[in-house]
């Protein structure tokens, strides 16, 4: 059963090395989060296979990947230096600030409980601002992008002059992006600093309905196919009063998360808003034509916007799972096994040298197709459990008999269930249980 | 033979969607630059490559992927606060600013030809600086991280804990640092937002001269097993007048670009320096101690540190070729397989619908293992072109008789040899020529 308290995943991320609290040793730092050795390999997998069914698999994607630093030019265009921002007021009865839609009480200061002390509200932009290069002028401004959109729409007729796709075709991006949040919130559910999956597909503006609603079938998709259940998952339509400046439309992937459902990806009609705004001011043409209708016209846009770091979240609540072995209680995570850090481990029975060889022998051959733990610590149950909990789908167990008969156990995660295979046979036969 | 000029690779680069200037609509921003549908793939297969060779393959790394965003105390600790700067002087007659230790003449403004002009020298802080948090104060001032290394050495003891690694191991990470250079030049050489991927690999303190002296070799290794022929590399040994503050000693690998050999790698002997500053600052534990000797003890740290989107640049000079096919002349990028954007373009010979069903059931046979092209437009000698020059080693050609006999014909970029396999084959044939 998945996880009900963030707690259980929290704990369990920083005691085995998924996520640790950023600058630990200062004390933190604002919500911002390292993944370590083993979260670093499974938000790569998570992002891998978001490019593995959005790029690799298809053949009407490309990808780029812009850069992060960006002039004002791009965000005053898009409307984010307009409209990008949250409303804050200030008490100044003890110079706290808040931000005025979350207020429970507009009259009372939550922290210090002086009423009607509020400044009137002000909007704060949600962009990091810098300035690049020498001479701190306002030609130096540049800011950290707050989604990985514009980079698509900025490359728009590049993109569309060499790869020489055409409507419907998407441009998709993997890649960090920032926003000054007033409230980051919920582990690595919302932070400062971020990593976003999202795709621009461009369509014919008549075709913007079907493609919108063939996104929405894709994208839970792929969710339910890297293990989620749908029972955790469910689609919600944004009021028209939630819509971003740039939407006509809007659906949310949603989890099930121990707070409540919540989103992970946002699939919006951009319609020709961004290719619209960015050719009036820059004054190039970003449309297509046509040559076999002889009509020339802006593609609309359909977004699933996919959060990074919020999904792996989302994977490991659903994974997360406690049962019995052996009559003792053992807590797993069922990670499907392209998302689990490693995919085999390889366990020598002893730290006896005479097994070394013969191990390492087995690691090798692994480790060229897969990502292979090698642990000889410990008795051999407790490396079985510490597994168990970081998700690896199989064991490789290296004991004496396999200096005889050049064969090692292998031990499945989620039935226990342990085969005898021989050591030239052992990349067919996690291949075969793996199903790559 | 190897591109001569950057212009060569530049122009091609941009032609065929590898690199574009950064906001180009918007007249470009500042030297950074967009990596497009050829560059974002063969940019990620770098760092693949990369991260195969150094933590898949090997027991003793691992991964983490800290945050981009840090707060002062992190480099105050480093040194980088006090020390990562260039000297800058105004030329006080034409107001332009210019580092003082790159000055052809110290006497005379290169801009206005003023004599003796030049204000005395401030020290330029090359991180950039931005604000986390809705309120302005100095808690709230943030660094973009001019290194990952730093990410590695603040997270030791949480990686220590949870891997359970014990020297000698190495902490690798690969991701995008910030640093304001004065002058960025050469294209994606020396930009102000780029990509690294750094390890730090923490010794015995008596065993650092020997780790230094192996990552030499592995490292040097790692590039010519990609394709760069050693007669474009070397390595060089940094002079006293050049170490970093935290260096004991450093050679850089060195590519023989078009304007000279210049910097791909520094393999740095950073000592205890890291970790003995961090522990002062932060007053935890930054130590081993081996329980079989009884030893605590502060490892030394050698350093691979190299930049992805420079050895990107490396890898496309030195695999640029110009030769001749049929009389003909093309140009060829001779890239490694395991780096070209495409391993593998899958051609049906005509648009003709008869042709499509079977070519994309190659495609996607190919596409579950490969990144694959699919190109249907233009007359077949013209793809086979395009394929040469952005470095695809195999096409796969679906002709009229592939609907008779299931065979197709692949094509290799190097020779230009055709042989016929069976559609079935296919993807055991192509992983018999890529070689994986």
């Amino acid at each position: 059963m998945p996880a009900t308290e963030l707690d259980q995943i929290v704990n369990l991320a920083k005691r085995r090395g998924f996520v640790f609290p950023s600058a630990e040793i200062y004390g933190g730092f604002r919500s911002t989060y390292d993944y370590g050795p083993l979260g670093s390999l499974m938000l790569r997998n998570v992002k891998n296979e978001w490019l593995r069914a959005m790029v690799q698999q298809r053949d009407d994607v490309v990808l780029i990947d812009a850069a992060i630093l960006g002039p004002p030019a791009v965000w005053e265009a898009s409307g984010h230096l307009k409209n990008f921002s949250d409303p804050l007021v200030d008490c100044t009865n003890c110079k706290q600030r808040f931000r005025e839609d979350k207020l429970d009480d507009p009259h009372t200061c939550p922290h210090c409980g002086a009423k009607d002390s509020f400044t009137a509200a002000r909007q704060f932009n949600l962009m990091f601002k810098t300035q690049a290069g020498p001479v701190a002028d306002a030609g130096a401004d540049a800011y950290l992008r707050p989604e990985t959109a514009q980079g698509m729409f900025i490359n728009f007729a590049n993109v569309l002059q060499s790869s020489r796709k055409r409507p419907p075709f998407g441009i998709a991006q993997v890649g960090k992006s920032f926003r000054n949040e007033i409230t980051p919130q919920n582990w690595i559910f919302r932070t400062r600093e971020f990593e976003q999956m999202e795709l621009q597909f461009f369509v014919p503006p008549a075709e913007s309905a079907k493609w919108y609603q063939y996104w929405l079938d894709e994208r839970m998709r792929w969710y339910t196919d890297l293990g989620i259940p749908a029972s955790l998952l469910r689609l919600r339509e944004h009021g028209a009063d939630e819509l971003s400046h740039y939407s006509a439309g809007t659906s949310d992937v949603e989890f099930a998360f121990p707070w409540g459902f919540d989103e992970l990806e946002g699939i919006a009609q951009r319609t020709d808003f961004d290719l619209k705004a960015h050719a009036a001011a820059s004054g190039e043409k970003l449309d297509y034509f046509d040559q076999a209708s002889g009509e020339r016209y802006v593609p609309y846009v359909v977004e699933p916007a996919a959060g990074a770091t919020r999904t792996m979240a989302a994977f490991l609540l659903a994974a997360y799972d406690e049962d019995e072995v052996n009559g003792e209680p053992r807590t797993v995570l069922r990670l499907h096994p392209r998302l689990s850090p490693y995919q085999v481990a390889v366990l020598p029975l002893s730290k006896k040298d005479t097994l070394t060889p013969t191990a390492h022998e087995v690691r090798r051959r692994l480790s060229d197709r897969y990502m292979v733990d090698y642990d000889e610590t410990q008795a051999i149950g407790r490396r079985y459990r510490r597994q168990d909990e970081i998700g690896t789908p199989l064991c490789v167990t290296v004991d004496f008999d396999s200096l005889d008969d050049r064969a090692v156990t292998i031990r499945d995660r989620d039935t226990t269930e342990q085969q005898r295979v021989a050591i030239d046979e052992v990349v067919t036969a996690v291949a075969e249980r793996l199903g790559f």
